[in-house]
């Protein structure tokens, strides 16, 4: 008998139909002989419903009580599945993040957990009863109700899938599964049926919106074997296992991008040890999450640094460069530019194929496209462009690596 | 520096704007010097709509998932009124039932509180923050969250003000004050400056219907000083006190109704020993609220018993009643009348004042309203009449005792 955690996003319970429809799911995976625990999110847009009268409410939010304000989202949804379940013969016993166990930090509206102690989990499954447990949400080290973060549902689903040493985790969303780009695009975007959790990871760190990345790296650390699918059509989806594609598998597996960064480029910066780290330190610091970071050859004891933040921090960041901390280092210059976009291949394959890159770079050229900065990693090269020729280099990059379906 | 619960209902927080009026009312009182405690209900209609998608989702409505539903209405409006407090530049902190130390039975949907250990409440007191504590919740011996019904956050406010030891509990409402009738019937009703405990206790249980009579009898057990006022006007309203009223007071205080019940009468009853005990031992097992009793003189060794239950259950009663284990006690017959009203006439003067519930009477039978039952406690009369007669009686009663506005 398999235990299977099954994760349904907001529009996947964004209704009392759509309850029952899942309620009917749950039922028939017990027929066939599996023990389902259950991860809920909010219903529908809930969570944005609960932003915006917050905000109509008060223009101070503090983090602990937008906290306690979100979570009752999930817990309202956690609460009606159980009834929806009971209407399907299906016993079940809805959990909050602390009644499953979630011990998080105190970080607020983004809080890491530290320990999971799923025992009333462990013993709702061991009396024959669907543990359906609150998504995103858990109990700090304070005693205070904490929220994951959006897409934090994914999060709880691989973390508990991993503690109750689940055979197998599936993420039930509104897509049927992970694309080698993104369908809205690229119309010849493949469905893939496997992908590494290397490339996964890779995939959603470049904008990929689902699974959210978090989970994903918990599901990479642990091991947590996956499968992405769709709570609408409810056809197989996406397989994320850990082995290497094998021979028939193409080099490059998915194109991505994100339209979310902004570049910065700091011009003229003193060449010496200890500039790069205390200019860095400093936006971390502040907060500010630097992806790519590009470092130009010296010219005469002098270099250019580039490097993205998203562009909701754009502000933040020139702010903090702009400071009297930082004043000493001499910059000559600082320019910003909303207007890029990135695009990625990503691929295990690519590691024992020298040339990818280039084939890459002349993709882009063939086209007139031109890269403002590159990155690679062991499975991945990203360029920064133009962000309004991006969806234009994701189809060309799309057809060059023979991605396109036939 | 006072201590004060102070506790606000559904239709005082039922918006962003009354959220915001609501906490600068509590920084008034705070720079008046008071130690304020809030307690606060679900917004506006919320805890009917919860009701109402649950009923949308499933036929199976668990009261465990039921509780865990509605009680997130209550958390989220705790969450924004802290919100709305900062922004008025109070420092404030969320409780739910559980985190404010409400300990409960694990009777669902109607749960009552055990014990309140209120450590983190008056933790953040010493830390001059003010406490916002879900209204009508708490956690089970079973650690499941409970509910303690509709009205239940009164509860919450009496019990917790008992436990702080508070100077003061105050009950925000959508009225000004407890009325010496229903002013919607007489517009004559005049408010009363105060009663006292066992006056309102008695007019709760008669159809007065705020504040919940629970909180009533919990602020009557421990004598807790209780201001019932409007979060609308904000003018003083209704002290409940434990002194009897002066000479200056009428010996009747108020005049109420309650059409809710309806009326059983039990035929030819054997009159021996026993017969009663086991008729309502039987309902009260079926958990049937029987209200008034009467059982009239017995004529040849039978009897008739009349009694009033809640109309909702009504024909559970009657189906208790129809069933094999009463069977051999032999009525002749049941019949039961849904068109009855409740009046009753309330003051603690009354116990020293013969003939008042003659003038009672004689004041019905002087408007044509023939009189079906009658209940007396030491400080209440009420009588059974007809329904549809029941506000024409309020009226009559209500000049009668002198005790309509000039």
């Amino acid at each position: 008998m398999a235990v299977v955690v099954q994760k349904f996003g907001g529009t996947s319970v964004a209704d009392p139909d759509r309850m029952r429809t899942v309620a009917d799911h749950v039922a028939r995976c017990r027929r066939r002989g599996d023990q389902v625990v259950l991860v809920i999110s909010a219903m529908g847009k809930e969570t944005d419903d609960l932003l915006r009268m917050a905000e109509q409410v008060s223009n101070n939010r503090p983090g602990r009580e937008m906290d306690m304000l979100i979570t009752a989202g999930e817990r309202k949804a956690c609460a009606l599945m159980c009834m929806a379940l009971a209407d399907a013969d299906v016993p079940a016993r809805s959990f909050t993040g602390s009644q499953a166990g979630f011990l998080t930090d105190t970080n607020h509206r983004n809080a890491k957990i530290l320990e999971i102690t799923p025992d009333r989990v462990i013993e709702a499954l061991a009396e024959g009863i669907v543990p359906v447990v609150a998504g995103s949400q858990g109990v700090s080290t304070d005693r205070d109700v904490t929220f994951l973060g959006r897409g934090g549902s994914d999060t709880t689903a691989v973390a508990l899938a991993h503690t109750l040493n689940a055979d197998l985790c599936e993420l039930y969303t509104d897509v049927s599964g992970v694309f080698s780009t993104d369908p809205r695009v690229v119309s010849a975007a493949t469905k893939m049926q496997s992908i590494t959790f290397d490339e996964l990871l890779e995939m959603t760190a470049t904008g990929c919106p689902k699974p959210a990345m978090r989970s994903v790296e918990v599901a990479h650390n642990y091991q947590v074997p996956l499968h992405i699918r769709s709570a609408f059509t409810w056809e197989p989806g996406t397989l994320v296992v850990q082995e290497e594609p094998g021979m028939e598998q193409p080099i490059i597996r998915a194109v991505t991008h994100d339209l979310s960064e902004s570049k910065i480029t700091v011009s003229d910066v003193e060449d010496r040890p200890g500039v790069s780290a205390r200019l860095f330190r400093h936006l971390a610091d502040g907060g500010i999450n630097v992806d790519m970071i590009v470092q130009n050859v010296s010219d005469q004891g002098c270099t250019d640094i580039s490097f993205t933040v998203p562009t909701e921090d754009l502000s933040a960041a020139t702010e903090i460069m702009g400071g009297p901390e930082l004043a000493d280092l001499g910059f000559k210059g600082i320019s910003t530019d909303e207007a890029v976009g990135r695009v990625s291949i990503i691929g295990a394959g690519m590691k024992s194929n020298p040339g990818v890159a280039a084939t890459m770079f002349e993709t882009l050229a063939d086209n007139g496209i031109n890269i403002g900065m590159i990155s690679t990693s062991a499975i991945r090269v990203s360029c920064v462009i133009e962000a309004d020729r991006a969806e234009e280099a994701v189809a060309a990059l799309h057809t060059a690596f023979g991605l396109d379906s036939h």
